[in-house]
């Protein structure tokens, strides 16, 4: 067998046998079969697709380059839910107590933010004190205690995810949905759970820019799922505005602790208990996800899941009296307001340009490897269909360093695009797949 | 100036300025742009292929990668001729002698055979003592002398293209218009000459396997040459069949002196005699193609180009007296008879099958620096349309080894496909575009 005639095949848009992909997988990840090689395949499948056969093939043996997890230590059904990547997104750190709370556990792998698009790790990371588990044991201890094991990836978890991804990164071949599809999914086939619950999200702020291609990669990994023997579902939920209202870290955990004190921005809420009751149903507790929202509604006013929350923090080596008083969290030297230089209904806010704005001042990495500054970031005050009058606060940056904030503020300024019209409130859960 | 972007240009169909195209491939000759992303580049070139004003910019940069050679020292109306790789294809050692006859020069690089193509390196190399020049210097005042002027490839001539076919070869980019049209234009443009004529073989022998593709190959690269300020014109010639009776090495030599005594192959006789039709007209001397016969035949009847070849030979190393004195050239220790095991007119020759079966005996090259054995060969005694009775000798087979011998046989009796139709004898030349 020869890597270049299984280039050729994929070229000439032929099937693959589970053999081919075989060779193909594993000679690139022993280093026999070089970068080139996979470069021209990758490509190939950009422009002729992966059957399901060769999805499912290519998922499962990149899912087995590695170390696969089994959590039969934590007495729980588990949910692993998963983002895409958005802005402002900060619905695992709302969604863990309240899954936990509700009596089922999160366990996930979680990522870092790269781009415009911000990461769970960092988020919980502004916490002082605070560190991931790094190991499988540490995680069940912590499971076992608050319901939530949170752990980043490891090298040892589908390592030839990270090679393929970084070769993909420079060879322009990121934006294939079978080769991101497979990606995410090979990630949730090493972890075990009872449920994986995948939030694709769509729009200017996501990596799938339109409907269309969200619920073409939300097939996808449905069909890399049920192939694989596990049970999932997919939301696909809006990210033509940032979700809620905190961009950053430090005040995404803020935000965060105010939806289980009751505080919560519309959309946010729309999709955590679509979520939480997808969940539940798949438990088997509830029929119709319309059942999950007073059980939701109640493990929120009766504090529970703020508890559970605080004690995860507290567990994981931060404070837990930050739910109580945020001045435990870093806070940014300067805060900047932005005021509405016209007056109008917000049409829509370009939610990747306010990731931008937010990543320049430090919120975020233009490059794998950048520091984060944990306390710069953003909130924005208005959503799209509000009415803003002139000279109105639309947001406030807070950040440390100068250097880039009149560049931020353009932004966020050119970011809210204003009409006369009155505009509809959006969705903010655009559809369900089960 | 980033290597993805201009992937993701390619890959989206975007086109390239001078500027982008100029960064790739300087980028990649100096090694600052990697292998895998030049992969990457080829295959979206395969998807999507170049632009008229990409694949001139592409190729004018492959040429300007190395030397250029003009022969202002040949005071002949010089001819470049070029073929695109067929079985049996000895046009060249005709070619050349009669064009000198004809007071033209016919300068050119040659290259080696690979798989079952034939190479004019190879032919000519079967002759004792036969060396080719290696420097410019050489081939001027061998070609002042004879008026034939042969090199081999160096490094130093378009070192490019030899980089990228090497990866081209590894990554299943091989088959695409663009890239091919730009590998041969590349080193046809290196080279000075006064007209270009390209061969562009057409059939199961060759590269181009129907006339849509090898019309486009052609139209790509006449684009190309017009481009560049040069004169060229293409011939696409038949290759359904093996051009003439010899395929091997010597062989081919002893079919291209017979040739030259005035035994010639009708198809040979059509390629031969239209491409040097096109340099007489060219060169002003006549206005119809078929004025040319008449000067051709001359200089046939008259063993003027006879002579030429063997004083080629001469100042090249060999022995000139080889013309009339085939024992000069290796002799293979075996011969063995093919004869037909059914009666029928000749439908169909798989002239691909051909050529295998002649590299198998040793005629040819299974993979680069292969060694060849000059004296194994295959010739043909029938030709398609021809009408043949069951045990007729249809091929001789010359080897030394006998190792695939049974192999080859086999092979030679399945590329003979009969039928009890009579069948049309084909044209050799299927058309011409000036």
């Amino acid at each position: 067998m020869r890597a270049v005639d299984i280039i050729q095949k994929k070229r000439d848009n032929n099937e693959l046998s589970e053999t081919e992909i075989e060779f193909l997988l594993n000679g690139y990840l022993s280093g026999n079969i070089p970068d080139y090689q996979m470069a021209a395949f990758l490509m190939a499948v950009y422009f002729n697709n992966m059957t399901k056969n060769e999805l499912l093939k290519f998922t499962m043996l990149m899912r087995d380059s590695g170390d696969t997890i089994k959590f039969d230590e934590i007495n729980r059904f588990l949910v692993d839910k998963h983002s895409t990547g958005g802005v402002g997104d900060k619905v695992t750190v709302i969604l863990s107590p309240i899954l936990s709370a509700l009596g089922m556990g999160n366990v996930k792998l979680s990522g870092k933010g790269l781009g415009h698009t911000g990461g769970t790790i960092d988020k919980f990371e502004s916490i002082q004190g605070f560190k991931f588990s790094t190991t499988k044991e540490e995680l069940v201890k912590i499971a076992n205690k608050t319901g939530i094991g949170l752990m980043g990836y490891s090298n040892k978890i589908v390592p030839l995810d990270k090679k393929l991804y970084s070769l993909r990164d420079v060879t322009a071949t990121v934006p294939s949905i079978p080769l991101i599809a497979s990606s995410i999914m090979s990630k949730k086939l090493a972890i075990y759970s009872d449920i994986i619950i995948l939030d694709v999200k769509v729009g200017d702020g996501a990596f799938m820019k339109n409907l269309d291609q969200a619920k073409k990669l939300a097939e996808r990994m449905m069909e890399i799922g049920k192939g694989a023997g596990r049970k999932i579902k997919v939301v696909l939920s809006n990210m033509d505005e940032p979700l809620g209202h905190a961009i950053g870290n430090g005040n995404e955990i803020i935000e965060a602790i105010e939806f289980l004190k009751g505080n919560c921005a519309d959309d946010v809420k729309e999709v955590v208990y679509t979520i939480a009751g997808l969940a539940l149903k798949e438990k088997g507790e509830i029929s119709e996800l319309c059942e999950a929202y007073e059980k939701i509604d109640k493990v929120i006013k009766n504090g529970s899941a703020l508890q559970i929350l605080a004690e995860f923090i507290g567990e994981s080596g931060g404070n837990k009296e930050l739910v109580n008083n945020y001045d435990l969290l870093p806070k940014a030297k300067y805060k900047m307001e932005i005021f509405s230089e016209n007056a109008g209904y917000i049409k829509r806010i370009k939610t990747e340009k306010i990731g931008k704005a937010a990543m320049i001042i430090g919120a975020g990495r233009a490059k794998k490897g950048d520091e984060i500054d944990h306390s710069a970031g953003i909130n924005i005050f208005k959503k799209v269909g509000e009415k803003i009058s002139k000279n109105e606060k639309i947001a406030e940056i807070y950040y440390n360093d100068d250097k880039n904030i009149n560049e931020s503020k353009d932004m966020v300024l050119d970011a809210f695009e204003l009409t006369k019209e009155k505009i509809e409130k959006p969705r903010a859960v655009l559809e369900i797949i089960e």
